[in-house]
């Protein structure tokens, strides 16, 4: 009976996924879902991807969050259209959720919308939002064994962007080491390094944002 | 109808959860449950345990990971008595788990055991396992608003570890704002600051274990 139920609740969202991802057709939107574990520097990356593709392509963050809205805080200061998800309790975001986001969104005005999950690096990975690509945030301060403890979203991303490269000199982690054992695990994935904090390696991460944003809309 | 299955699996966890403890109790081994984020340092902060509590305490780790035994194998090696469970994707432990592991650790020649649980903020906390103390592991790259963020194990936790105190010249973390904001949410937390890398802090952290001890065996 269990699994019965929990194949429902997957139709269900796989169902609104696929609504997500016409609705977001009909407008021309690209949709990113970024996966992270907490504190690997998703908001702060948000931020300098805003920066880099101003100009060239109008962007919004849906953030998620168990609780607090401290992360659109950030970026709607900083000018970014944001809108926060709180799931009080709930580990993941789900495709309704990101539906009842997406209605209060300025759909005409935007070219790319990004969906911060929630900070953790295994149920999201699970749940279909209706992205068009998926990306893993990793940074050098959690160790460069993380894909060898959570598979999945290594396995199954579009891109990983090793965040905090800054800090490579104080903590373990050999990008060599982590870049072979991805690309083992995930020969298509696309990796990028950068420094949230001061822009290093963004604007390449960038480009290739634009990049999906063009063979979307061909 | 998935509310009574929810509840079912609930149940069924705090029943074996209430065995794990009686079993614990009979041969007077304390059960400490420790949560953290993906990479935060649960592992290299069992091996200054270890090396903090010889001679006072015999200690055992069950760790819980998604896939890999990585860590099980650095403690082993380190002489630490470990037991790995791999959780094939799941993104907590729960009692039915630990039983299993319990029955295979040398109980008899025991005073601790840690549950170094999966890498994860959110599903964990909501699993009683059998313990009699929880603790929250929280690293300093990771940012001082987690709690904000993941509310509910750093109000329930008794004690709460921040790792990686060596990195503070390096990131943006404030400890008195850490401090005002767990206390602020749980008064009777204890904290206490550590370096998993160069075993600054550790000796406090043990004392503590030490203290529970004596408590739980009173």
């Amino acid at each position: 009976m269990e699994i019965k139920v929990l194949k429902n609740i997957l139709d269900a969202n796989d169902q609104m996924a696929l609504q997500n991802r016409k609705l977001l057709a009909s407008k021309k939107i690209m949709m990113i879902n970024v996966w992270a574990s907490p504190g690997a520097g998703k908001t702060t990356t948000m931020l300098r991807t805003a920066e880099a593709l101003k100009e060239k392509a109008r962007m919004a963050v849906i953030e998620g969050d168990v609780a607090s809205s401290i992360d659109t805080v950030k970026l709607t200061e900083s000018g970014v259209t944001a809108i926060q998800i709180n799931t009080d309790g709930g580990c993941h975001l789900d495709a309704g959720m990101v539906n009842m986001a997406l209605q209060n969104l300025p759909l005409d005005e935007l070219d790319v919308i990004f969906i911060e999950n929630v900070g953790n690096l295994i149920c999201p990975g699970e749940f279909d939002l209706g992205e068009y690509k998926r990306i893993i945030i990793s940074s050098t301060p959690e160790g460069e064994d993380k894909p060898h403890k959570y598979p999945l979203m290594f396995t199954i991303a579009d891109a990983c962007i090793v965040n905090k490269i800054d800090l490579i000199p104080y903590v373990n982690f050999d990008i060599d080491n982590f870049t072979r054992t991805v690309k083992g695990m995930n020969g298509s994935i696309e990796i990028f390094t950068i420094s949230s904090i001061n822009g290093n390696g963004v604007d390449k991460w960038a480009d290739w944002v634009l990049k999906q944003l063009d063979n979307y809309r061909k």
